[in-house]
C-alpha cells in the first residue's frame, strides 16, 4: 500500500499524478541552500575586479533558467507557467559560506517547491563550476524548503 | 586580476574557456551527497510494495539524464560525450539518510566533475519530489566531489 | 485546397493553428502500442534479478518524460500543461510481445493524442534500447489512439 | 544474473554502460517504419496544393531533429556527434500506407540504431499530427532496424 | 535606480518579474526581419528543383519551434502556452532580400514579442545555414517588432 | 539540380549532410551584430546602478548558452563539442547602438559559423527583452559572419 507517496501507485509504479481537479491558486515557495568553500575562495570572488564581475549574475541566471526546466529534470513533476523567479546570494566572508535563496511564484494547480529547490541547487553548482579551478572541495549543501504558501495543504514554515 | 577563476576573463566577464589545446584523456569523477529525511519517510520507501517499486529507479534515471544535460544547465560548462554514468543509493535506515554516489567517465578535453555533481543533486531532488507529500522537511545536502582522475591537474582525492 | 488538414494553410504551408478561441475543457487520451521480441528476450526481462530490476521503471519514466517534451518534438504541436501521465506495460510471455498503454489528461484548449502516442513510442524505444544487445530484431509497432474524450470533437473510441 | 542486458547491472539497476574502451569507428544504421491511414487521407496529402506543401518537409525535419535529441529521450543512450541523418518517405497510395526510412551515420564509440529508430518514430508521429483532423485511426507501425554497420558486433542485416 | 528596466531590481540584479497579478488576455505580436544575400543565391533557392524543395519549409519549422523554445533561450522570459505561430517569407528577387514575418498569439499574462522576434531570428539563421555553402556574406537583419495587441500596455504599431 | 546548396539533395529534400569524411581540424568563427535603440535607453543601461548590474552578464550568458543549443534550433546543423565561446558588447552611447561580437572555437568536422551567429542573435534578443519595457522599437540587426578559420574551405574574412 502506498500510504502517502502520491507519485507511486498502489503497486509502487511511478505516475505523474492527476492534478486536474485541484484549484489554480496563487502559490509561493521559498528554498535555501549554501555553498561552503575556503575563505580564500570567497575572498577571491568578492575582491578586486571579480567583485564587479559576472559570478553572481551567471549563477543567478543558471538558477532562474533551471527553475524553468524543472519538469524536464524531475521525471514526475508537472509543467507549470511560473509567474516569477528570483535568486539571491548572501556571502558570509568570515565563514567561507554563500547562502542562496530562491523564490518562485505561480498561479497553478501544483506547488513550486521543486522549482525553488532546483534553482538553489543549480545556482550553487554554477558557483562551484566557476570556482573549481581554485577550490575542488567546495560543498553544495542544506538545500531545503523554507516556506510554502497556497494550495490545499496550506502554509508550511520550516522550523529551524 | 583573475587569479585562477578560469571561467572569468581579466575584467570579470564570463567566458566558456578554450579547452581546444587540452588533450583528450580518459577521465573519471565521483561525487556524493545525501538526502536527510524523517526515519518514518525512509521506512515508507523501504517497506512493503514500495520496496519493490520505482522510487530508486526513477531517481537513478533522473540523475543519469541530468548528467547528460549538464552543459544546458551550467552556463559555462563544455559539452562532452559522456562514456558512462552510474548513480547508486545507500539507505541508512537508522539515520534517516540516503547516500547518493554518481560516477561519470569520459574521454575528452575537460573533466566531468560538474556532471557527477549534477547527477547527485538531481537524483536527490527527485527523491524529494516523490516523498514530499509525507515529508516537506527533507534536506538535499553535502553534494561534493570525492575523486577525480585524468587530465592535466591529475588525481584529486577528497580528505574527509 | 486544404480540406481539413488543419496544420497546413490554403497554400500547403505549415502553421501552428490558432486554438485561442477553443474552450479549455478536461481532456483525456489513451494510446496503445506494442514491442514484439523473441520469446527468449521477454523471458530474460521477466526472470531472476531482472524481474525486480529497473527495465519497466526506466521505460515508464522515458514515456512520461517524452509526453512532456511532445511540443519540442512535433513541430506544429501546442505546448500544454499536462495534468497527468501514466504508462503501463502488459507482457504477453507466450507471444513475445509487450503491450504499452499511455493515458494523458489535461485541462486545455487542445487534445493530448500526440502526447499519449509519443509516450507509447518512446517507452517502446526505451525497451528496445535496453534489450538490443540480445535482440536487434525487436519491432515497435501498432502505435495508435484508443480513446479520446473532451473538446469540441467529442468522444472517439477506436473500433478494433 | 544479467545475461546480456548490458544496460542493467548484475542487480538489475539501470546504468549508462561504459563505452570508453570501444573504438571510434564509422557506423551506419538504417531503420524503417510505416504510417497506415485511410486511402482518402493519403490522397489528400498527395493531391492539389498539399502535394507541393510542407507535409513531407515538416515530418522530415521532425525526424532529423528527433535523431539529434535521442540521448535526451532514451535514458541510457550515449550522446553522439551524428555525422549525417536523412529521412525519406515512400507513399503507397493504393495501400493507404507511407513507408519511412531513416539513415544515420556517426564516427563514434556506439551505434546509432536508437537514433535511426527515433527518427522514424517521430517522423511518423508528425505525419499523424498533421493529418489527425481528418483521420484519427492512423497507425504508426513496424518500426524496426534494417541494417547496422561498423563497431565490434559488425554488420546486421534484417531478414524479412 | 531602475527607472523602468523591469527585468532588473533596484540593485541591477536580474529577476524574472512577477506577472501573477496581470490579467490573462488575448495577445498578438507581429515581428519582421530580413535576410540579405547575393541575387544569385536567392535565384538559386527560387529556381528549378529547389523552388519546390524544402528550403522555406525547413526555415518555417525552425522559426515555429524556436518560438516555443523562447523561455529556454531568453533567461528572464516567462513560459507561455502559445496558441498560434506562423512564419512567412517574401522573397524580393531583384533586391537579393527575403523578408520574414512571424505572428504569435497567446492568451496569457505576458506578451509574445520575444517569441515573434525569436521566430524571425531563427528562421533567418536557418536560411543562412542552408545557403552558406554558396554565400557566406548573407546578413540577418532588421529584426523588429511591428505590432503588439492586448495586455495593459495596449496596442503598439511601429512607425516606419 | 542542387548546385551547391549542400543541405538539400538533388530533389530539394532537406538532409543533414554527411561530414564523416571531413577532417577534425581546429576551427574558429567570429560573428557580429548590433542592437539599435534610443539613446535614452542605452544611457539607462549604462548609468547609475544599472551600470554595475546584470544586463551585460545576462545577455552574455544567453548568447553562450544559445551557441551550445544551435543544433537544437537549426534543423540541419551538426552537433559539435564547442571548445570555447565568448560574447562581447561594445556600447556606442552617442549612436544608440550596442555592437555584439561572438567568437566560437571547436576541433571538429564542421565549422562553427552558425553557433557564432546564434550567440549574437540571442544575446541581442536578450538585451531587447530586458529593455523592452522602455523601448519597443529596438532593432536587432546586421548579424553576419566576420571571420572563419580552419576546415577545407579555409579562411574567410568579410570585406566591409
Amino acid at each position: 500500500m502506498n500510504e502517502g507517496l502520491t507519485h507511486l501507485d498502489e503497486n509502487g509504479k511511478a505516475i505523474m499524478v492527476d492534478v486536474g481537479e485541484k484549484n489554480a491558486t496563487g502559490r509561493l515557495a521559498i528554498a535555501r541552500g549554501e555553498v561552503r568553500m575556503k575563505e580564500s575562495t570567497l575572498k577571491l570572488i568578492m575582491s578586486g575586479e571579480m567583485a564587479k564581475g559576472d559570478v553572481w549574475a551567471v549563477a543567478r541566471v543558471a538558477g532562474i533558467m533551471a527553475a524553468k526546466k524543472t519538469p524536464d529534470l524531475i521525471p514526475l513533476c508537472h509543467p507549470l507557467l511560473l509567474s516569477s523567479v528570483s535568486v539571491d546570494f548572501t556571502p558570509h566572508p568570515g565563514q567561507g559560506r554563500v547562502e542562496i535563496e530562491a523564490r518562485v511564484r505561480v498561479t497553478g494547480q501544483t506547488g513550486v517547491e521543486m522549482e525553488a529547490l532546483m534553482a538553489v541547487a543549480v545556482a550553487g553548482l554554477a558557483i562551484y563550476d566557476m570556482c573549481k579551478a581554485v577550490d575542488k572541495e567546495m560543498v553544495v549543501s542544506e538545500i531545503r524548503l523554507m516556506e510554502k504558501h497556497g494550495g490545499k495543504s496550506g502554509t508550511f514554515l520550516r522550523q529551524e
